[in-house]
């Protein structure tokens, strides 16, 4: 199944109705504010086994991020709605029994058209894309780079959508194109000033030394991910001790495992970080960690 | 006339065929990357007396947008063409005299569908928003800000698209609302290091002391502006002494006259500057500056 075998559902944004798009027919219009100005938030979540996972992290960013750009606040119930839809069409028509279909599920909210001012709003479920299952399994080659701008919402620029999920991402995109140009697979973001590593292009990065687990501090330029608040939650349980910490590029090369961690890709272990390898973790310690992403993330 | 009596024209990326589209019924699709993620880039044209107006200069600006972002060249005859026809379309749809129609003409340019890859490019023709008339007849009340966020392509992240006019425009928009928010109409951008004024949220700001024409060092943070360089390249004609230049908001203050310059809108003289008022022009040194960036705009 490709893109076009994806089910759409538009969404009412005040929260009455949805009805079902073909995704073979166009559905945005010229004068929407996703279009002319990149002008919305977005989530992207798996669905595992027939199931969306994670939704209560997901609408809860998605709310901020609606809250940020003052978008109205979307409506929870027709969101749960839509996507339980959207998901339970896109198993029926997969032809699968609900446990063997995992998938990709994206939630976009835009300003809408400029000629109505009604926000526009939909649910997309596709596949997973063939390359983020490749690169769960065989991990990636990233290059580390500064983001080349810092994000700062400070008193004099409180209009500043920092951690938002916004659709304002052609500046990541453009990275992560110029790494593979250069025979990598994805790239983490480091603060050029203090070598700290901020989080990768489209995840958040995961380092485990022992019992130890830590990911680098959240907030200003890294959005809290919600695959890495689920894993550190799951982790604490199991007893690992979890930390947000300044953490900075010779300790990602002396950790025991690297890890990006997102909803759909789930866990991708890092084997070479600017082409210096990371030695290969034992299987059964490699293992151990994939068990508790994938647990994490199935939540 | 409303933004439904738009015309539109697709255009075949590589230079081929153009259609019209029904601005009535929707043509982007769900995984376009303009609408997944503000990938694209954009050009606003004036269309004046019934002719698009400055159309090499923001065809070489659009080539530039497109190459900093690794699109194909987008082929000017085709551009030119569709531009030409749109423009026609609607003159003789408004039922006036070309002589007597305005109108706002856009070019995008995406990365088109994931599922394709063939990019997105399209016109449109519209009348000129009433609010934009309105701040030309009256002037505006500007708030200066900082932009939040520094932009440097270096060395190390030479994927940074600066200077390329791209579709991530919701921080701007947010910030004019915020503006609007607090009773200002507009937003000029300073840098909060040096205090260096950068441009306007959509427009070139532009200074006029004696026969003294200024604008902020173009490059880096502040975008070439098409209106600008022509403003600037029929004063010289004209006989002002015209030099880009490092400004900062007291000299704004003490100019004769301050006005941001952007192609649809044209000339909009600053009437204040966080709530401190510029004294007026005289009405006939005012009228010569409106008439010099008219006599621009429209070249």
């Amino acid at each position: 199944m490709g893109p076009n075998n994806a089910v759409i559902y538009l969404v009412e944004p005040f929260g009455g109705s949805m009805r079902r798009q073909n995704p073979n027919l166009p559905h945005v219009y010229w004068d929407d504010a996703a279009v002319t100005r990149g002008d919305g938030c977005f989530e992207t979540i798996l669905v595992a086994a027939g199931a969306p996972t994670n939704l209560d992290a997901h609408l809860a960013r998605f709310t901020n991020s609606a809250r940020l750009l003052d978008l109205p606040e979307p409506p929870a119930e027709a969101w749960r709605t839509a996507t339980e839809q959207a998901v339970a069409d896109f198993v029926r028509e997969s032809g699968l029994e609900p446990a063997e279909v995992d998938a990709k599920c994206q939630w976009t909210y835009t300003r809408g058209r400029e000629s109505t001012g009604v926000p526009s709003a939909w649910v997309t479920v596709r596949p997973i894309p063939r390359e983020q299952l490749e690169l769960r399994e065989r991990g990636a080659k990233v290059m580390t780079a500064p983001r080349g701008y810092t994000l700062a919402a400070t008193e004099e620029t409180p209009w500043l959508t920092v951690g938002a999920k916004t659709l304002n991402y052609a500046a990541s995109m453009s990275a992560v194109r110029w790494a593979k140009s250069r025979g990598f697979d994805d790239v983490v973001y480091i603060d050029p000033a203090t070598g700290r590593v901020l989080e990768g292009a489209t995840s958040s990065v995961i380092a485990v030394r022992g019992d130890k687990v830590r990911t680098p501090t959240t907030g200003g330029d890294v959005l809290p991910g919600t695959t890495q608040a689920a894993v550190f939650a799951r982790a604490e349980k199991d007893g690992w001790r979890c930390k947000e910490k300044d953490i900075d590029v010779d300790y990602l090369l002396s950790s025991d495992q690297v890890w990006l961690v997102s909803s759909v890709r789930g866990g991708v272990r890092v084997t070479a970080i600017d082409g210096k390898e990371l030695p290969a973790p034992g299987k059964k310690d490699e293992a151990k960690i994939r068990k508790l992403i994938d647990a994490a993330v199935a939540s």
